[in-house]
């Protein structure tokens, strides 16, 4: 079981922290945006007695209002469709179990969320790495980059989109291509969306749209990014295909049930109004923006621009991004502060790739990014490992 | 994966719903005496602006609190030796996959918690299932019996004590027995000690007490059953081998944090007095007895009196427990009621062992559990493929 790149230096911000260093925590996708209130409201209106197992799928009225939610985004499902999970995590890891067997492979573009490593080696899968590239913003690999990578035991890609770690949002040609390779490869797609709503150009496509692969697809989703509610661990796998989630259940059913109160709060964010998305998308917008320009800013640093979610991967002029950000906790720090951030290395499966790059959620507000920004340039300057391209 | 046995008659359930049929379930062990308020209070006085993740290994606070409730019960550990887990079913993953490779074996007492086999699914490893019997009231196996299944590739026991489904409380001697096994063929030994609570003659020994093989036990815990909490997912792995909490907590971060608020619910009920379980005790204590003497009273039944949880395992007069039960669902009623139990064959994972055999959980009220009794009688009365024994 690998350790979680984005965990791992813990100790040393622990360490920092003790020092009575200020930390800038971009290491993390834990959003500062505020929790709906009527989550939290619905679950504090809750007049219970006991404190049950709910339906191992869900409760039944959370998954019925969850199925007006996808039809108001194009995407027809109906409640059997839905499993409701414990956090997207666990999403993942039932998808994984569903549709692979031991020893079969999953596609996976990286770099990606490092815990699809995590999860495969708990399934026992393979993943079967496809490079993309920092140099071309992250898109879609060539297609014959994925035929090469298809042995035969690959049953499944997983793409997820928005991307984690990249920001890239996959067009509609790019989704083509993958629809088409899992259509002629008879492979599973398992698509993780949890940043659909934060899109900052063109709009967002899903893959249980891609009509000619309907029942091959396996959508994973979560409410924690969407709602800022990451605590609440409320995830969901939706199929088409009858036989996935007959098999999907009996995953559930072993665990018994997700958390009780939080479907109830789940359920009450579905009825905040359709503008609801806009101003946190403006204040993510307005953050990547600034963050993005001065990244590009420094000597040697290059980041391309994320089209989604909360993330940026940048390249930095370091020789192991792993030494450099740990240096940063351990050795560094600029008028009591320092920055933390995620070590590029451990979004990718093959070993040697992202060495010189991170991962930086902007999920702290502006001035504080501007801060993180003005530390780690001056890092940069005093770091004696550091290298040029 | 197999199904649940518990859930899997569920839909006959639903269709005598529909005929308007009463059901006692008696199936599933859903307490319904009522969740303390306090940790519904808790969680409902609990003032934040973003429901965050927590710390994978759960908030600290919680685990430092759950050190003086263990204390309380002679068992020394300290918060770094407990990861809080989503529910107890992740507990008993997370053990599994930690401890044991695919292909490993660990040894369960059958009848055992049905999950248990799904579980161990999961983690690819293969349960060697010692059979205890009716007769002896469910006492552990000999210890030939488990020398015979031990084999090269085992590495664990797994115990779950008070027993569900069978409710025997093993006493020191067996659990003398137990320690030997595991020190001599250096085994893990999972000790699932959910029901704790609830002896109803003499004390409960933990597993983590075992001073001989102090490094070896692997306690897995739940807050479900002790405060009628299933639904809030809270559960714990506990071990004072440093390397299995450092692999565990591998797991834990995959999938990132157990439910925050619910935490903060169950750290509110440690402040409990610690008479607050003797009332629900007495209440099962009585269950107990009525419907242990109601079962041994019907020709044909046999019933050995359990000493804790709040299960009871019966041999019926019949052929298959399976269609006995779903006959009972499908095809009869008696004043508008019927009884959903679970069926004994699926607790083992030996095929053909426990076919006459049901589970039956009194989490209903004494006066239901009459009114359930009296329709089990007459269901073996009327139902056409009884047999004698």
């Amino acid at each position: 079981m690998p350790a979680s790149p984005i965990r791992k230096l813990v100790p040393f911000a622990e360490q920092a922290t003790r020092k009575g260093i200020h930390i800038h925590y971009l290491n993390i996708g834990q959003p500062d945006i505020k929790t709906p209130p009527a989550i939290l409201q619905a679950i504090k209106d809750t007049q219970i007695d006991v404190l049950a197992y709910s339906h191992s799928a869900g409760n039944y009225h959370y998954r019925e209002k969850l199925t007006h939610y996808y039809k108001r985004l194009g995407i027809e499902i109906s409640a059997d469709e839905i499993i409701v999970t414990t956090g997207g995590s666990e999403a993942i890891l039932f998808a994984m179990m569903t549709c692979l067997d031991p020893g079969d492979e999953v596609l996976i573009p990286e770099p990606c969320y490092a815990n699809y490593l995590g999860f495969a080696a708990e399934a026992g899968i393979q993943v079967k790495p496809v490079p993309s590239s920092i140099e071309t913003g992250f898109a879609l690999p060539d297609r014959e980059a994925f035929e090469q990578a298809i042995g035969p035991r690959t049953r499944a890609m997983l793409i997820c989109n928005p991307n984690n770690p990249t920001g890239h949002v996959y067009s509609i040609d790019e989704l083509r291509v993958v629809e088409d390779i899992c259509r002629e490869h008879q492979l599973f797609l398992f698509s993780d969306e949890a940043y659909r709503e934060f899109c900052y150009e063109g709009s967002h496509y899903s893959a249980l749209n891609l009509s000619s692969i309907r029942e091959q697809v396996i959508l994973l989703d979560t409410i924690s990014k969407r709602y800022s509610a990451c605590g609440a661990r409320i995830g969901a796998l939706i199929s088409h295909h009858q036989e996935v989630i007959a098999s999907a259940l009996k995953y559930a059913q072993a665990r018994l049930s997700p958390p009780t109160l939080e479907q109830i709060g789940a359920a009450a964010a579905l009825d905040l109004p359709p503008d609801y998305f806009d101003a946190t998308r403006k204040t993510y917008l307005q953050r990547r923006n600034t963050l993005v320009q001065l990244l590009n800013e420094m000597p040697g640093v290059f980041c391309p621009m994320p089209q989604g979610a909360f993330y940026a991967m940048a390249r930095l002029p370091v020789k192991n991004a792993d030494d450099f950000c740990q240096w940063m906790l351990e050795s560094f720090s600029y008028e009591g502060e320092t920055v933390m951030m995620a070590p590029g290395a451990g979004f990718y499966a093959t070993p040697g790739l992202g060495l010189q790059e991170v991962r930086i959620a902007y999920v702290l507000e502006e001035s504080s990014l501007i801060r993180a920004m003005k530390c780690l340039k001056l890092a940069l300057e005093q770091y004696p490992d550091r290298c040029s391209r």
